[in-house]
């Protein structure tokens, strides 16, 4: 049903992200070559085994050369560096793009070194698992998920709408929003959770031994969800709190100053005061019921419906 | 193959945990006689509607007298009203049990009320849903789950062996420990992750309109879970944090140091600390996996294998 939208297609890093597109585009033919670049010589022959790309090479220039499209898949701060490589090998109309969670500082890294005759469009798929390498991807990753772009001002309309049209491809639904307002949003419904995840796992860690062991035990209560967002990978996560810093600094200020009134509240015995908190917060609950965007089980966006266990969990 | 445990058993109470035990022990048939006494005569006349009783009544007192076993599965901060009025009716050897999430208190509130012929055997099941009342309850909510009796000092042993069998019997994992130490436990592995949630979810509910709505747009970047659990039942957590205050405060206090360590390596661009702080916690997420005390899928102690999908959800 699908047409190849591309004809080669360049993907550069293969972890989750970058492996799971491949597969995807593979799977749908949206593009006649598949080309995974990975720097490390171990996941490109991991990759050649798992077999989901065209040409496997460790050389990202080589690989960039000739392109239509090439998607970096890295963390954040290895932005910079993939576009310094990948850049001057650019043809004309080529589309440089990425998968970033931070958009505005990505942009800043990539901007410089993509040539005027080629385009940079950045997107975030907003999908994932805690899972990371070139084993973890699926192909239908981002079905029914959110892939957020975010052309900067005065970026080529036809090719924003070539990557729409390949996101859409591989499932996903596509917004448009400003770089700057992208990383507001998700600074709220992603990166502080996740380091809030991050830090009451961290604070478990530090408990006595006895009463740490019965931590795990009795995780099931709340916290064991926490400990799988915070087994997400560290390289990507400290990415995003660096590049994301203000944002993120910014929404966690409003979070504490919050959370400093909950724990007053809790050491004054106002129980008024916690009642019409907890009651509030049912709202916006049912408002993402409402907007279909609840699924069966949690799964901090990460689960794609019908994978084996392995993928989903 | 189960065979009856207690001839008169009383459930105080028919919310999600109530409901579930007379569900569980008439489809068990772990009783003789089932009672369910709730003082809301629209619960009540729905528990009739249901059917999972044998005999519903708004009188605790009545429902109490002749028990076997009694068990009040109400708010933790109405516990010492419960045991007022079903104390005085206890006969020889009854048994008068709850299901709070905070347990000291719930001791020191019902003691003075049990007659010295009757024992006291709190227990708190950890398991439940985001639901509430008596339509949310299933007999399977317990199976697999953990339950853990806090036995007071010098509690009859039989006493405390026939409550273990019940929840044994309903496919819980029974556990023993003191309520302080519960209380501890319970604080860093269900309190404090509900309460943060309920924080963060409060924090959005604040946003700028336009952001807000994006920001449950974008729910499943990690976002969405948190309103789930955001969306518990506000009496039953106003109670658990006012009445486990101190411990609480203190797995709080850790939690905010914690935080703000993080905090302050993000605003100082420190990366070797978050990267370092995101690589420990990957430990606590391998011994949960390693004690078989993972699922599928984050479920906040909360899904039952097997379950129709609003029982699941």
């Amino acid at each position: 049903m699908s047409a190849v939208l591309f004809d080669r297609l360049v993907v550069i890093g293969a972890g989750l992200i970058g492996s799971s597109i491949a597969r995807a585009v593979r799977e749908k033919e949206l593009a006649t070559t598949v080309v995974v670049a990975d720097r490390d010589a171990a996941v490109c022959a991991r990759v050649r085994e798992l077999g989901f790309a065209h040409e496997v090479t460790e050389d990202l220039a080589a690989a960039a050369t000739g392109a239509d499209l090439v998607i970096a898949c890295v963390p954040v701060g290895a932005s910079r560096a993939v576009a310094e490589q990948v850049g001057p090998c650019l043809k004309p109309g080529a589309i440089l793009s990425d998968v970033g969670s931070v958009k505005g500082a990505v942009v800043e890294a990539m901007a410089p070194f993509v040539p005027a005759h080629a385009h940079l469009v950045p997107a975030h798929p907003v999908a994932g698992t805690e899972f990371s390498g070139p084993d973890a991807g699926f192909a239908s990753l981002f079905e029914n998920r959110w892939c957020i772009v975010t052309p900067p001002e005065g970026a080529d309309e036809q090719a924003v709408d070539r990557l729409s049209g390949l996101w859409r491809a591989m499932g996903a639904n596509v917004e448009l929003m400003s770089a700057h307002h992208h990383d507001l949003v998700l600074a709220i419904t992603s990166h502080v959770p996740h380091l809030i995840a991050y830090n009451i796992v961290g604070t478990a860690a530090e408990l006595e031994e006895t009463l740490a062991s019965e931590v795990i035990k009795f995780s099931a209560g709340g916290f064991r969800d926490f400990t799988r967002i915070a087994s997400s990978d560290p390289t990507m996560w400290r990415d995003v709190f660096l590049y994301n810093r203000d944002a993120v600094l910014e929404m966690l200020g409003r979070f504490t100053e919050d959370l400093t009134a909950l724990q007053r509240a809790i050491r004054y015995g106002d129980g008024d005061a916690l009642f019409d908190h907890f009651t509030r917060t049912r709202a916006i609950r049912r408002s993402i019921i409402e907007l279909g965007q609840e699924t069966a089980a949690p799964d901090f966006g990460r689960r794609a419906a019908g994978k084996p266990r392995h993928e989903q969990s």
